[in-house]
């Protein structure tokens, strides 16, 4: 028989998609260009001509079964001493091949990362506003989502409400910093405290707590920063990192898990994820795509489209004296709706060709998110229309 | 704490990779050319052109958002209506978009099938001799491989034991036709042998057992035959299938799940098969990978020299004396070693350079496993190694 639990979630069409698709429909009445369409974390900016030039000349200089053959299961060795000598260089961790496990992006990764520390029954820790996919992501392996409720004043952890419930069924902790909805980065203070926090409950329960950080937005920061690397600061930290964003190639399905050469256990972790793969029909991402990243490792896509389309955003919803953090960096901003109900918020938005998402099922209702990887041009057009909402709306 | 269970599975190392690691060594020694490698099923031969052009059009004439975009989650469906399209022309069957899921290969195909018709508790019942990796596939996700014992005499189903094992507890059967390790491609007769005593036994049990169908070898068959379509003969039938064989594709990772549209529940497994995905970390193949294999769909790599190996071996064996079934297609064949303990046979071998997998791990004592994906000058070469081996042991 068909199973249950999978059938039944079939019904539940998220916002997100919801509001895409009417964008998409409301496109072929007046223009797609016409839609100020906030709806997706869809990365706008050029893929590096370095990664396509890559894929080219290994398609065409190398023999093909060195190119498409058979990848080992924890990733091509030299795409993976290349990732570890770049993470080395760049955070100055001795991270080495064998703490570097290739996966589909960040969804394998963290697929893999839940299943290497947590069994049914187990609790995860993550923090609202969170991306609300984590929730079948962890779930369905049999573990649990349990989710710290937001700190509503810069975004950062919840430090009390965490504390409570960094209970003894807790074994992982999971951040996504940068962060998506909000856009912002936890600090060093932030990521230090919560290190203490989790070091003290690994002590009292007798058990490792692990962080998992979801990172896929490291590579976009604003104001010539860097992110903090969360790996620093906690020892047993598994890192899950993908290319989608800082190359803008999400089809491509390219990232990795690297465990903290420090972390207890780290000399198994990355071939227990090997074992892991058996039974979820994991098999490393595509050859070609492997190898044509490893040489392309230190370039990004031109991000600083994102922080211009940042600013004019943040800058017009002051102006309208919308309640919002400024971010820190992603493509996100996490505005507080000027009325309780942010899904009526949304629907009236609409009326403008304004696709926002309510941030209910993020963990932040009232609030909503604008996802600004669009050309910078549109958002210019969006604001009178922005503007003309608020003003005759509120 | 790390998960005890895929720690437990480090020690094991498979016999296969064992001997592959064996010939990579004794490669260094004497050269690889040196070393008769008949232990890895990785396609030797080349890639169509055609497929590498297609991935360079893309590059160079798609935009960056086109070609390397977030796929749909059930694959890119202009990529699904051509495979379903290929399909139809091919066998008959009205399959359209909705039936096919894109996959990265056949395991995970195959992860998404189990899921769909099994919970933990639940049976799958498959057939000696098998791809030993079946184990860990269904095992880890709950349920349980049963295994039939084989038919020695042709390596086609061994019927009362089918029945006897196909208990209410079996959801599935998975059978792997053309087979590995046998090379044996499943009769009409036995499909339908199959189909009745599953439709007979569904009706019992007053649930629709799923027949699964593990098909990466489809193209791979001798005697310019085909293999017969096995979704012809059983309506609940869930093909799994990759191009990691027909294209010597396996690094790239692509293949799909089509439903028989006529399964019970068929227009509702697709689209679960989108919600299993979120709870393992499966996101589709690469989006260029997608793109390009949607136009070679009709292609296959030369694929006749595995036949060639095939009759050169086949023959040898028969004049040595040795007890073996004829593959039908694959490139693989399944002899009966000249001693009971086949891991004794396969040892001695390894004195003549000769690599030969015994098949304990198979379900199969007592035989072993050539897999003859190389060239056909090292075939060639090998026979005297296999010949003097022979003569000179037993």
């Amino acid at each position: 028989m068909l199973v249950q639990k999978y059938k039944d979630m079939l019904g539940g069409k998220s916002v997100i998609r919801e509001l895409s698709e009417f964008a998409t429909a409301r496109g072929k009445e007046i223009g797609y260009e016409n839609v100020f369409d906030y709806s997706l974390g869809n990365p706008s900016v050029a893929v590096p001509k370095e990664f396509n030039d890559a894929i080219i000349k290994a398609l065409q200089t190398m023999s093909g079964q060195a190119v498409h053959g058979y990848s080992p299961s924890l990733g091509i060795t030299s795409v993976r001493e290349k990732v570890a000598a770049s993470l080395e260089k760049r955070f100055g961790i001795p991270y080495r091949a064998e703490h570097i496990f290739m996966t589909s992006a960040a969804a394998s990764a963290l697929a893999h990362a839940f299943r290497l520390v947590t069994q049914p029954g187990d609790e995860i820790l993550t923090f609202a506003p969170f991306f609300p996919e984590y929730h079948p992501y962890v779930d369905l392996t049999g573990a649990t989502l349990k989710v710290v409720p937001p700190n509503f004043v810069d975004f950062q952890i919840n430090f009390d409400k965490t504390a409570e419930m960094m209970t003894e069924k807790v074994m992982a902790v999971m951040i996504n910093t940068p962060n998506n909805p909000t856009g912002v980065v936890y600090s060093e203070d932030t990521l230090k405290k919560l290190a203490d926090l989790m070091t003290e409950k690994s002590k009292q329960y007798g058990h490792p707590i692990y962080l998992i950080t979801d990172e896929p937005y490291r590579e976009i920061v604003f104001g010539g920063k860097q992110a903090p690397c969360v790996s620093k600061y906690y020892d047993n930290t598994i890192m899950c990192y993908s290319f989608s964003k800082s190359l803008s190639v999400p089809g491509e399905r390219i990232g990795y898990l690297a465990v903290n050469p420090k972390a207890e256990g780290a000399e198994f972790m990355v071939p227990m994820c090997g074992q892991i793969s058996r039974g979820i029909g994991h098999n490393c991402p595509s050859s070609v795509i492997q190898l044509a990243m490893a040489e392309v490792l230190d370039l990004t896509s031109d991000l600083s489209v994102y922080e211009t389309n940042m600013n004019l955003i943040y800058n017009e919803l002051v102006d309208l004296g919308i309640e919002v953090v400024k971010p820190d960096g992603t493509f996100y901003i996490f505005p507080k709706a000027p009325e309780a109900d942010a899904k009526a918020f949304s629907k009236k938005a609409l009326a403008y060709d304004l696709v926002l998402v309510p941030a209910d099922t993020f963990g932040a209702p009232g609030y909503f998110r604008m996802a600004y990887c669009i050309d910078t041009e549109k958002v210019e057009r969006s604001l009178p229309a922005l503007r003309k909402f608020i003003k005759e709306t509120y």
